[in-house]
């Protein structure tokens, strides 16, 4: 079986013909400029290769109700060129084949939990932080969907009394996760990128504590079976055991299961794909299309 | 056919005999005292009445993993006497029937999805405020589990400016929803229970934006079609117009589904069933245990 994988990033876009264990046969990025510019080199990356389907996992938010006219589109993004852009539709119609359709972190959380860190688990959240934060959930070992989809990266989050700048810098919301604990939120706190930052910088900590809130609440809330932690911020690897840490102090002993009484060292965990999460769940998204 | 119900609450157990379209034939209420005094109570409710199968909704945490020893028990309650009762089997073992099991929200979400407010949404979220906060969760169609089950009183929100408590009185979490919104903890703020506070009191405005944080975190995490608040504290109705309202303020146009971008009259609404949701699902779940 040939299969089409598409991860369409807001930055990247990151083509791949492979096979439905995972195998990537060939790949190749492209700079994400606009639909016009953009679509076409895509879909003759694809042309020619015999893909019986493609699986597209695409930044949002995107349009996932099967019922709706425009099922398949990036929506309201505030990259504007490609808002109401009818992803899907264009590569079924370019390449005459299914198109399975996601969001990139459903993408993700898919392949990890199919091929990933989340074997075996029949639920888990993907988060990823980087440019953005975003979480994508597996609920009964399929993305979970509902009036939207997940977007993480919006909850509110409670104010640590030592950041010097708690409302972080969300253009919509005060306080909310991505504006306080984004890799560019990192930069505007204290004025350079993470990267630069020593690993005892006191960014780290107050940056466990933010994701250590966000684990707490989707704990209470999603209950996933694991929580995965992958994006550019998170290869800080100092970071996986302050958020455990403070994740059991936020929590306090209300949860009692196996997978959050111990340290956690396998329930909040790193990617097992690395940075191939993405275009890996975008090939299995391709598998499910041909059912 | 004929169902025995039980919404198993922490003051209280309401027992009944139904059929499968919500119709109760007979009810009845028990105090709920120990499971020595009042399993036995109930379970000679229930003999005799020829219900084919028995479903509970139960206060909790409970166990919900069918491969687990002790799936069907009540699990680390703060009522001492009920932890680690194995509630399902006791019934199941003194009437030889099936019974079928969940949390008491999780089956008012039911009962709701399928008979009351939700009818013709395949998620939506319960959320019941009253002694205490919790949620249950409806995801293509069915009871929400995970790793544990939703727990939703326990998420953290942001204090707000002008409340004099901002920390709230759970025992467990400073600044968690339950500590902050429900019943007691209104009596805790303000010096006196809320049914004693006029429809004008700032409490109502507080509550309302507190409720309105919980609901724009659980559009951006589990995206509920529907999002329906009962409960004893929810018979107050100047809340509804007040949460829509700062739940649009929190979403501040990031969320653009026809749900919530109107008013939201129709998205977050009170229980179609009143305060017969609980029961109304443990009937569903009776009959599911049949399956």
């Amino acid at each position: 079986m040939i299969l089409g994988a598409l991860e369409a990033g807001g930055t990247k876009m990151v083509c791949a013909v492979g096979k439905e264990d995972g195998t990537i046969l060939c790949t190749e990025t492209f700079p994400t400029l606009t639909p016009e510019e953009t679509l076409p080199q895509l879909i003759r990356f694809f042309a020619g290769k015999n893909v019986e389907s493609v699986g597209i996992g695409s930044f949002g938010p995107v349009d996932l109700d099967l019922a709706s006219p425009t099922y398949g589109s990036i929506t309201t993004t505030p990259k504007l060129a490609w808002q109401h852009t009818p992803i899907a539709s264009r590569f079924r119609d370019a390449l005459g084949v299914p198109v399975g359709f996601d969001t990139d972190v459903n993408g993700a959380a898919y392949g990890e939990a199919l091929l990933g860190a989340g074997r075996g688990c029949s639920s888990l959240l993907y988060v990823t932080v980087g440019t953005g934060i975003g979480g994508g959930v597996i609920l009964e070992g399929k993305p979970m969907h509902g009036m939207l989809h997940c977007e993480l990266g919006h909850i509110l989050l409670r104010p640590e009394a030592d950041d010097p700048s708690p409302d972080g810098f969300c253009p919509f919301h005060k306080g909310c996760l991505e504006g306080l604990a984004s890799g560019p939120a990192l930069e505007k706190r204290w004025g350079r990128p993470g990267r630069d930052l020593g690993p005892d910088h006191p960014a780290w900590d107050l940056e466990a504590r933010y994701l250590a809130q966000m684990c707490a609440d989707v704990i209470v809330t999603l209950s996933p079976q694991k929580i995965i932690l992958g994006g550019g911020v998170m290869h800080q690897d100092q970071l996986f055991p302050l958020i455990r840490r403070y994740t059991k102090e936020y929590l306090n002993g209300y949860i009692q299961t196996p997978e959050v009484t111990g340290g956690m060292e396998d329930y909040i965990v790193s990617p097992g794909l690395g940075d191939r999460a993405g275009i890996t769940g975008a090939l299995l998204l391709a598998k499910d299309a041909l059912k």
